[in-house]
């Protein structure tokens, strides 16, 4: 029951660190469940000089990714170096050389997971990836194996960590999105250059992949449409929570008919939903299947340890196979024809905040504009803003994104309405 | 890829109806995942005349269990049909003819879950029981795979729906316990005889489960202290909200230096605390692992399609052992010795509510008995109830069970001193 199981790590940053930590830590607890001994035999680095939290006393660090890939020892890598096309590389020649893979990397899995599915599969490979979305939350195994009995509708994520720590802070403190990125920057959770966080690049990614095990179609990253918080107005975060609503970046796939919509933006959640007590950097995930109906699954995003945790659970999904001779069954075979649902048959309501000129007949102009797409208003509300301008806010029904779309478009053209927000709003 | 897989369904209530319901209903994706086409063959009914919601077109029902557990065509057997001697007898048969065994019986995985894993794997069967804890919640295989990387520190769960119904009621409709009973009775979240529910003995069964996965060890039944909610007062759930709390009846597993501690009883959540957004018939379990932090997984407890979704993603396991020729390995093989926590180092924050007569130098004793047990006040609130009474609520520093219940001893010796209330309080 005590065979050595050698792995090879591809990155000593912090999923890497934690990562060793682990194995380190918990090795009697694994020993018992896998029957393996778990060890890191080799260590890839940029730089074999810098000071690291672990000493590399039990292994070898290097800067050859050779010594890894080439080493016949070493049956499992672990890839959490980031980045695209080194990353794809190493991974591409570790399957071929019939090792088994393991990566946290979400925007390879995301642009290339079918590639490197394929490439497992023909080589009798494990290749897991549950660390890719929402950390230390085990929500991939959970849509493809708790989740295989029923038929998913819906998926609802709070996928980026970053922007949630943003929103909760603005919500919860009032501050400007601009203190609030500073913040998030000090304290690491957003990078000097936010664009993957704030534009909702990275919760897009994980949409994909989401996307991918919960409906089985394969949506390309220019199909969800991403809307992100950059500059978010701490007007609307005031007014959706007297509206009863806090704002959330919010990632959705929903299935309908066959077909699939995804999307990433700014949404109004009822104050009492689930996903609006999901706080700072905190993660969840709300499923709704036809069955089960509504589950939620929810815990750190991301961090050291956190994501570690999914990566050390795959390697132990790993060993068990390889002990029970079964490597190489793709982690989900549940495969449909990618189709979109078309924008007439999208429904959301929507929260809109626009300025007008105020004067007689503009309001009446905006309710006729809407009246004629089609577009029912549930809660109105207008105030002076200035002597010249009033400020109002509309909730619609239920509308298609076609009809919102041609109303939006047609209140676009008049000079006296000025459209600032557009977000849509989740009921129940 | 289109075998046949027949099974039987022992009992065709509430839970064995959702589960030919999914069967049939996702029978294409359940193929696809499975590569076997999933047939019921057989269902056990008490009476065969009784009109029900699915005909028996396409399966035979039967009074007599031997036309299941003899049928060399059936591989595997749904138990849904509770209670504790007769369900187990049949599992012992059907896993001694080397049909492999779901099961949904919390009851009896309590009591009897080691005799019946040990019999599975004599005889190379699985035996699974994700419904039996949390309905549709996925929280037994999380325990058991995705956090197998993670050393559990503690798990707190909201795991009986009829208690957390009655409870959110009385919250925020400031019902009467007597009230909220008869509305959970009328709505069939309540039996007639509400025992099992109220006074906590079903949470405790499900806590007994909770711990084998998560923490390898065998509690016992009456090792749970278990307290419920019968006759719970609208007085002390009006004090705790004022003071920021709501009242849950929450199970709790610990895990202190290689011993455990597992109760069951209202405690007091504060109002932001993940579970205390848990509101209704809903379920939730809260996981706090060394690495990964706090997680929760929250979803519906029980109920017709909910917790077949469960049975029927074991099924589900089950046909995949069968197509890898893995079948026969115990769920979780995570072992160690049972060892309880003593008393003097089960720490807790601690709600007490004493009436007391209200005259000079009863406060002081009531101060001087707590101190000389070492027990500390965070909080104290006093206000006169009538003439001659005053009621006290205190709110406790973290102190030792054996700390209290010496100071609780104590006050209850005074005579001028009446202890009403005694709930543990969770912090953070």
């Amino acid at each position: 029951m005590e065979a050595k199981l050698q792995v090879g790590v591809l990155g000593f940053g912090t999923v890497g660190s934690g990562v060793i930590h682990i194995l380190e830590e918990h090795q009697e607890k694994i020993n018992q469940v896998t029957g393996y001994d778990i060890a890191v035999k080799s260590v890839l680095v940029r730089d074999l000089e810098k000071n690291r939290r672990y000493a590399a006393k039990e292994f070898n660090l290097t800067t050859d990714a050779d010594d890894i890939l080439n080493d016949p020892d070493i049956a499992v890598v672990i890839e959490v170096m980031g980045s695209i096309t080194t990353a794809r590389e190493h991974i591409l020649r570790a399957l071929k050389a019939g090792k088994h893979v393991v990566t946290a990397n979400k925007d390879l899995i995301a642009l290339h997971g079918d590639e490197l599915v394929a490439v497992a599969q023909e080589n009798h490979c494990d290749l897991f990836y549950e660390a890719s979305v929402a950390g230390g939350i085990p929500i991939l195994r959970t849509l493809v194996n708790a989740l295989a009995a029923d038929k998913i509708k819906k998926i609802m994520g709070i996928v980026n960590g970053t922007t949630n720590f943003m929103l909760t802070k603005m919500t919860t403190e009032k501050k400007s999105y601009d203190e609030v990125l500073k913040e998030a920057q000090e304290l690491g959770f957003a990078e000097a250059d936010p664009t993957s966080d704030v534009d909702g690049i990275d919760a897009a990614r994980k949409m994909v992949i989401l996307t991918r095990l919960a409906f089985g179609m394969n949506v390309k990253l220019e199909d969800v449409e991403t809307v992100g918080i950059r500059g978010i107005s701490p007007q609307d975060i005031a007014i959706a929570y007297q509206l009863g609503y806090k704002i959330k970046l919010v990632g959705r796939a929903e299935e309908n008919n066959g077909t699939v919509n995804v999307n990433v933006g700014p949404v109004l959640l009822p104050r009492a939903h689930p996903l609006s007590g999901v706080n700072y950097e905190n993660n969840a995930v709300f499923v709704t299947g036809a069955a089960v109906g509504e589950t939620m699954f929810y815990g750190p995003g991301a961090g050291e340890l956190p994501t570690a945790t999914s990566v050390v659970s795959d390697v132990i999904t790993v060993a068990k196979n390889i002990r029970l001779g079964t490597n190489g069954n793709a982690f989900s075979n549940f495969k449909y024809e990618t189709k979109h649902t078309p924008k007439d048959q999208v429904f959301s309501k929507y929260y809109l905040r626009l300025e007008m000129d105020d004067k007689t007949g503009t309001f009446l102009k905006l309710t006729q504009i809407f009246a004629e797409a089609g577009v029912g208003f549930d809660k109105i509300l207008q105030e002076p803003q200035d002597d010249y301008t009033a400020t109002v806010v509309i909730i619609t029904h239920l509308t298609s994104k076609a009809q919102l779309e041609a109303a939006v478009k047609r209140a676009q053209a008049e000079p006296e309405l000025k459209l600032i927000t557009n977000y849509s709003v989740v009921e129940g």
